[in-house]
């Protein structure tokens, strides 16, 4: 089991970060045929980045996000239901898995930031503002301030982590395309005031490639804003796996 | 029954109205990274809000609306046809149910224009136009006449009432994602008068969330034009309940 | 069965009209709040007009537009495979149903852009451009040339009655958001050099009511350009037609 | 089966193309409706073209894709699974049925960039930049330098075919919408560079019509360019292959 997890998290992160970067990359750097594409490019691909995530980690559940893993624990649910089509076994919410599930996250994502930056690598080269360069990689805040940043995450993260323990309530045929509407919706409506990181793994991830890789000209990993995208995601995953499950107790649902 | 009215309608129109006034204060406020984002933006923003607001409200048929309940209600429909996998019952159309329905629903609102409010407080702190900041909770026309403002509330209304009650003929697997469909539609075709209000919560609500909070800077709320985005919603669902009804007779569905 | 046909194709046409003309009046008339909102923004607007009308017009089969009744009847299909769940009988192809589609739509198409005109109307008043005015009703070309934008016509008539044929060979849980997301593509790949018509009762219908409505300012309905939207469309969805029917059976599928 | 994968092929790599090119006509040409229309609405373009084209190659599992056949090949899976509704058999993958597909790729786009051609001969006319016209036909370098721009094109090519082999774990009601919405995704974030091929047919047939069509005022059709989004597509579609094989068989999935 801890293979399945490892891998299927691990790739699925990465499929995550490669796009997200990428279209981070495609509006931001310089001479690239979608910059300055605007804001609505910006959800719909970080959306669908969500959307491959989702399908490459079809053995763990796809959290592709601590903030989600942390909100199943919170909320009493397993990590994964497992799929007895594929023989792949479910998988409880225990202290080792979720260890697994985030190192998994964590590696994942510093490998697909790593690969945004060689698909996008002379556009770096030729971009002379270090700023956008690190905005590729992680979020800041468009106005700074640690309290009400990590309050904008934790709302947007609530609402992330919320709904999707809530999609269970009403089948669709959706599969992987409602949790990628969600994201392109929460970055429409949310991401206004800090670039909606709604998940650690994205935003420590990529700042540590962007310490580790050799990229032409950067600048400061701006590590005294790293907490937030930590902390902020991760209080908003708890909150809403506990409001989540009370309101189902409430329901009757148990 | 009162619990799950309540519970589902209140958390959904919340719902709907954080990620909704959210991507107006993404579009319209200083300094955010979806500045100017363009209306498009707007419409999926809108159309994703009311996504994850009608997952969020399952337990209830997912109204959010009170031209929703007083077209259902119009119709000849019950609120809610139950969920028997959930063990949700059914919820019959009575005044006492429409009166929970509307109340939930602009209770909710209040709370999620507020909880909006909260995620964009630093870009209301520093937007110098007043204007800006009601725009981000409540409804105004681009040409002020209450009678012609009021006429396209009502054919935008009637479109989304009418069309909600159409869709069980049309079996398909959208789930929640038809009705987002639909309003991103209504959005960007019936949206440019008036700002599509729609809905007598999602502009009431936060119209009374405007006038109690302490925003910064803020300027009337505008209460000469309020009576509009809620009579003319309520006219154009009940028109739609009707004629859905006369319609489905005619051909014989009953 | 001539009530049924009528009302569903007239009703849904009508809705079709109603929202694909008021996007194009939020984006092109003087001070609606989606003015200048794009082209994407329009295709869209078409597509989900599209998409509200499959789900009006469900008792007939919602051609909505006279190519997809002449396409179907020249590739040999019924109009109308039926609905045993509501009681719906099929629509055989005969002379007599078409007219009774063809006249529905047109008369729909009326309506419905009457009632665009409606809720856009201090727009209309408040706009000094005739020929935006007229743009809001009917299609007009990029560069006039009767034989080159009645080629393109046939052509992205063709692709959407081709495929529209197709459909029924790819089961999926789609249901009226398939056409829907294809009249978006068809817009934004072949609507370049005439605003994408294709649809005989989209352009004339809206044309009549653009002749017939007392539009303050309103300049010449251009009816010479008129005969090309009508006959373009039924060119392209009777090839449409023909060559669906010689691929599958060449395929062997009868 | 030589006619079904030929016909199949043919037909959906047209549509492909037809309504590929055309997006990029309708952004890229003078005068034209959609001109200037953004990067997204080419992604939206491009991506609802492979939504048209899978429908119609419903007959050959809609490769469409050089790259989709190879690397289902070293994949080690079937061309296409058949159809026992419809009464069409599976294609294994075989040497000489890999010719048929890609023959027919190649032709059909050569057909549809010509037909895409007629659609717009007029902005092709007026338009006076040569490479703007290439431009509507193939791929070129944002920045040119063949070693990087033949990296992008493995990385996006690979995005687009681990995906699509790892689709048939996840089964979803989206049947064709999955791969539109994920080339729609590839095109936002790493259509930046080189403006995404992932498609060796895609490319090398519009260069081909380029070259033969009388396209009034052409220039160079950029042979030198032209091996980068060949060759880079079948790389990263047989890695894809290959790295979805053993991560399958690394779960147990065989």
């Amino acid at each position: 089991m801890g293979t399945q997890i490892f891998l299927s998290e691990l790739f699925g992160t990465a499929m995550l970060l490669l796009l997200g970067c990428g279209v981070v990359a495609n509006v931001a750097l310089t001479k690239t045929k979608g910059n300055a594409g605007g804001f609505l490019m910006v959800n719909f691909g970080w959306g669908l980045a969500v959307f491959a995530g989702v399908y490459v980690a079809f053995a763990s559940g796809a959290h592709l996000n601590p903030a989600v893993t942390f909100g199943l624990w919170a909320g009493g649910k397993d990590f994964y239901e497992g799929n007895a089509d594929l023989g792949l076994a479910a998988v409880p919410a225990t202290f080792g898995n979720a260890v697994l599930y985030i190192v998994a996250q964590l590696v994942g994502a510093i490998i697909g930031a790593a690969i945004a930056w060689l698909a996008y690598k002379q556009h770096f080269d030729d971009e002379p503002d270090p700023a956008n360069k690190l905005g590729v990689f992680s979020t800041g805040p468009a106005i700074r301030s640690y309290a009400w940043n990590f309050v904008t995450e934790v709302i947007a993260t609530f609402v992330l982590v919320f709904v999707v323990i809530l999609f269970g309530n009403s089948p669709s045929g959706l599969g992987p395309l409602a949790v990628a509407l969600l994201v392109v919706g929460i970055g429409a409506s949310l991401g206004g005031p800090t670039g909606y990181a709604i998940n650690p793994a994205r935003d420590l991830g990529p700042r540590i490639a962007h310490a580790l890789l050799p990229i032409k000209g950067k600048g400061s990993s701006d590590w005294a804003y790293s907490w937030v995208p930590i902390a902020g995601p991760i209080v908003g995953g708890v909150l809403a796996g506990i409001v989540a499950s009370v309101m189902q107790n409430a329901l009757g649902l148990g």
